[in-house]
């Protein structure tokens, strides 16, 4: 088949080391499926900050639109925090969504039952919990105009958030056809009884509906779904909402599940392209110590195999495989009940590798 | 002592019903502890669209701007839901906390032990839960401008956030000087890393902080907070955000508490004047039936005579009342485990009266 071009972005903390497994499982899907990829690695965050002076160099832009997916480790490190806008790790995060189209941010939050103890809810209330937050990633309050000026009571702060019909449609179109291959249930989250965005939210959501009638639509505000997820968080299928309350709430599905460590997600743009990464973070203070857990990162690359390429054997095979060790009693310090007997950071990717 | 003058909002709902209870409490606080009230009843929400033809008549607000507090049941049902913006209870709620300077909501989140169980999350993980979200409640994206417009991609939707240094500063003292009374520690909500509001915030943040300097001031991302709320709940003391962060997080941290229909708040403004309301809706599936709990409303007017009258002799007594009356085991249906021995709304404010 084809050979297909992956752009790698190993970041900074322990992304390089989730990379590493990850492109570990990467070969291994081509000698055992007769895939073949090609990899580029590309200098992002911190480290792009470091050596070349911006998060996000041009080559490294061009690298990533000139593949057909990406992979990313993490970004981020307190090094960075203090640094003025433009020389932040999450400046090129936005940069790079906007640059590459990526509109829409997929952030399942499942719970895996080896984890459901580390859940701070009860089980009783997690069981069944698989659910789907679609959320907008280039409009809204992160992209409108923002600056200061002088008003009658001293400085003032604006930020504006802006949607248009066409941006709304193309992320509610997405919600009803992720719904449609789930359990066919949409919630679309807003402010409607406060925000004009989200009154065209709601508008542009009720338009669609009757072209997905096989999926249940339903309108929940913001500040009630904030507390529903609590609540009932198995009730959920498919969750579609704008760029801030998607950032609050994906967050939130996710730490419910109390398996946030092992979240993958993908950012969508127009057609199959994708950039896909693990939920967590760059976690600088265990990076480099083999204390890493790479599940997240190779299951971002078996969510990459399913949805860009379409490769579901693939992906098949890498998540059964995650499954097995897992079944089999093999855990990374940060999901090991006795820390003892916790295995590192390689040693996992090698018995994932094994059991494909 | 003087007479303080308390207008009464009953709203929709089990609005009339609960604050019935309270209206029985305050009188009873007279007789017991000697203080004078005068009440005056208004109307407002959905009751004052259907007679008046808007839900804030000018003679409400007049009543409010006359008395030295607020009472307010509760307000909103579904007649009203898909009336023109003008026409809804919630356009009422945001005129009447901006023409009455409501510019700081306090969500005290506590845990009543009857109702810990009621939590989705696991008990060690609420043990010592007790936390106050202080809220901005008259700026922001709620009060900033909103309209449509035509782009070049269709239709456009547009709010603005907009914030002085004037109103973060008066918030975040709120915030300080709350925390100063209790554990001594502020976390300071805002998403500083992609909206010019949340910089200014933090700023004014920092800048305030030497003055409060018992206060261990925290800054965190309002992604973040969503999920620490979930992880840690009684690591938090005092939470101070925004309008519509503070929206989402003091409904999700009221959730967790599983105490949700118990819970009292207050609206502040300059000086000790404030509205104080249940955090509970108008629940119109229950209303009329003596099904609600009037523990909320009972509670909001033990703030309120704390806060703004500083009776805290009368605000003790209903608060030992209230917590003597559920020692003995009575319940309203909504907190019963045996439905079958509930009592109904003016038993239970029977009870506390007889308790007082
Ligand atoms: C780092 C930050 C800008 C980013 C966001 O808010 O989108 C992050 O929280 C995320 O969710 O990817
Ligand atoms: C009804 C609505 C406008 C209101 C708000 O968002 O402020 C409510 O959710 C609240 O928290 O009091």
């Amino acid at each position: 088949s084809e050979v297909k071009k992956i752009a790698v972005i190993s970041g900074d903390g322990i992304g390089p080391e989730v990379v590493a497994e990850a492109l570990k499982v990467l070969k291994r899907t081509e000698e055992l499926f007769g895939y073949s990829f090609e990899t580029e690695h590309a200098l992002f965050g911190g480290i792009a900050i470091d050596q070349k002076g911006t998060p996000l160099p041009q080559e490294t832009l061009d690298i990533c639109k000139n593949a057909d997916a990406v992979l990313l480790g993490a970004v981020g490190g307190p090094q960075w925090d203090n640094n003025p806008k433009e020389l932040r790790p999450e400046t090129g995060l936005l940069a790079i969504r906007k640059e590459l189209g990526l509109f829409s941010n997929l952030r399942p939050a499942v719970v895996f039952d080896c984890l459901k103890d580390a859940s701070t809810l009860k089980p009783e209330v997690l069981e069944g919990t698989d659910l789907m937050v679609v959320r907008e990633l280039t409009g809204g309050i992160y992209f409108g105009e923002k600056f200061r000026r002088q008003g009658d009571q001293g400085e003032e702060a604006v930020d504006t958030c802006v949607y248009n019909v066409t941006e709304v449609e193309r992320i509610i179109r997405q919600g009803f056809e992720i719904a449609q291959k789930r359990r066919k249930k949409l919630a679309s989250v807003d402010k409607a009884n406060v925000l004009e965005t989200s009154r065209l939210w709601r508008e542009v959501a009720n338009r669609l509906a009757p072209e997905y009638p096989d999926v249940e639509l339903e309108h929940i505000l913001v500040d009630n779904c904030a507390m529903q997820l609590l609540r009932r968080p198995s009730s959920f299928d498919v969750i579609v909402t704008e760029n801030m309350f998607g950032d609050i709430l994906s967050d939130e599905a996710a730490m419910l599940t109390g398996s946030i460590g092992m979240l993958s997600s993908a950012s969508m743009g127009e057609g199959s392209y994708g950039l896909y990464e693990p939920v967590h973070g760059s976690a600088p203070d265990i990076a480099g110590q083999e204390l890493a857990n790479p599940i997240a990162t190779i299951l971002s690359l078996a969510l990459m195999f399913r949805i860009t390429f379409g490769y579901e054997d693939a992906a098949s095979a890498i998540e059964e495989a995650v499954a097995e060790v897992l079944n089999a009693g093999h855990r990374t310090s940060d999901i090991a009940v006795d820390k003892s007997k916790a295995i590192g950071t390689s040693q996992m990717g090698d018995l994932i590798l094994a059991a494909m």
